[in-house]
């Protein structure tokens, strides 16, 4: 039985680990690629992501029963405008991207109603340090969680095709409001990062910055283990989800105030308090 | 050869982690260990930890070498009071206190200058989320730093002394003045565990907190493992070494109102430029 031709676009490490795990879970289609750079589609061939690799857009999704664009934020406009003329009739589009808001935005000023109806927005929350085809595993999504934030004149049936093909990668699939999607997203990843990116670039320009990162112990390494993040990626999903973003992070920064008053007025009794809350939220929801 | 009697003062998770190292690398002296509480005496004699327990404090000290206090910083005032009358003339004492000045600024006002001469502090940079006798490890401190923070009227035999057992233990021992120990914790240990209580404790107040810590990925785990850590040290901490905390946390409130304003007015030069600078940083020192 023939599952369908499917198109990667933007063989990266999303991507092709997307179609690893498609093709480790039984999957019969056909899957092709595109990238705008001829080695990048080889290093995908190479892993057994994609059967073919296309540098023209138009013949890598021509006869495609699904796209799945992964492809890095700032490229997904410019990328939906190139798609939306060259697109069957019939085909689903997905995508993996960050934020949701700033990329259903784009379709709607770019693709037609028709495409729309087809349009199944996702983010797969799940990735690795490391980027790119060759870093790529079949198990990435393992038991990770998938968001997909339909739009309101998504069909059921693209809706229900793309959480079956994530489902096959082993994901756990869940529909989310784009705009849940968003504010969630910044307070639990988009924030962390901002704040670890935001301690680290403090602590390296200290004086003692020698000392500081010679004694720093497991849990400074942890903390600021995302810190390690790829800059554009991160950047980029500032920019386009920085309404959220600022929202919180001045969240953030009034309750750290407000526990630096605490140290400063020696109130260890509303600190001790803060602790415990957090403590409890902490150890009843992430184990 | 008998390598002499030692002393565990408050047998916990440090203290006896401290002694079974010892033993696993072959120290031959006796042991005894020191507790206000029988049950605590009894699991450490349990672990193999302590030869012998005792609920008086001039007991457990009797005829000591070198005395390691591991209580908590809230105790160790009193104990410094009713340990300077029972001390032997020749006993070194040492601690493992996450802060420095405060202990020593107690040390100074309790201790006689003889007794003075002979104090080493110490910290050792490692630990458990698990507290208590019963997760005592024997490689606990293997490869990790201890900062030895001496006086200056310590003596050197007694300097050298501290630093034998903790290398006998597989620590890496490094002396450090005081005031630069509690500075640089304050940043790299003391700052993130206040920043990552205070971002569990902002998002327990959201209205999606269901949401937020469901769609919570690897990242957001590292980042806010430390906010599990135990409020009462915590608090203890931030009160004794709150000048230091005050001040680094401060600047990094500063810094991350810069952010925020690079992300509100869409500067994502900026934003990408100090990204890039975290992230060397990190990649460079933290590896």
């Amino acid at each position: 039985m023939d599952d369908g031709r499917l198109c990667i676009i933007g063989t990266g490490l999303i991507g092709c680990s997307f179609a690893l795990g498609l093709k480790a879970a039984g999957y019969k289609g056909h899957i092709t690629g595109f990238s705008r750079n001829q080695s990048t589609l080889d290093t995908a061939m190479e892993t057994g992501a994609i059967d073919s690799g296309h540098l023209d857009l138009g013949e890598a999704v021509s006869g495609t029963r699904l796209v799945m664009l992964t492809v890095p934020m700032q490229a997904t406009r410019q990328l939906l405008e190139d798609i939306h003329s060259v697109l069957d009739s019939t085909t689903i589009v997905t995508d993996g991207g960050s934020v949701k808001g700033s990329f259903i935005k784009e379709a709607r000023e770019i693709l037609s109603d028709d495409q729309l109806q087809r349009l199944v927005p996702g983010h797969p929350i799940a990735g690795r340090e490391l980027s790119g085809a060759a870093a790529a595993q079949a198990d990435l999504f393992q038991n990770k969680r998938v968001l997909i934030t339909a739009l309101p004149e998504s069909r059921q049936t693209a809706v229900a095709e793309v959480s079956r093909l994530w489902s096959m990668t082993g994901a756990n699939v869940e529909e989310i409001e784009p705009e849940v999607h968003d504010r969630v997203l910044a307070a639990t990843s988009h924030l962390p990062h901002v704040v670890a990116y935001g301690l680290v670039d403090l602590l390296a320009t200290k004086n003692e910055r020698e000392e500081i990162f010679r004694y720093a112990a497991g849990g400074f390494r942890d903390f600021t283990r995302i810190a390690s993040s790829d800059p554009t990626m991160w950047r980029d999903i500032c920019a386009t989800n920085a309404t959220e973003i600022d929202q919180v992070l001045g969240d953030l920064i009034e309750n750290l105030l407000r526990l630096k008053n605490m140290i400063g007025q020696g109130d260890t009794d509303a600190l001790f308090d803060a602790f415990v809350r957090a403590k409890a939220a902490r150890d009843e929801h992430t184990g």
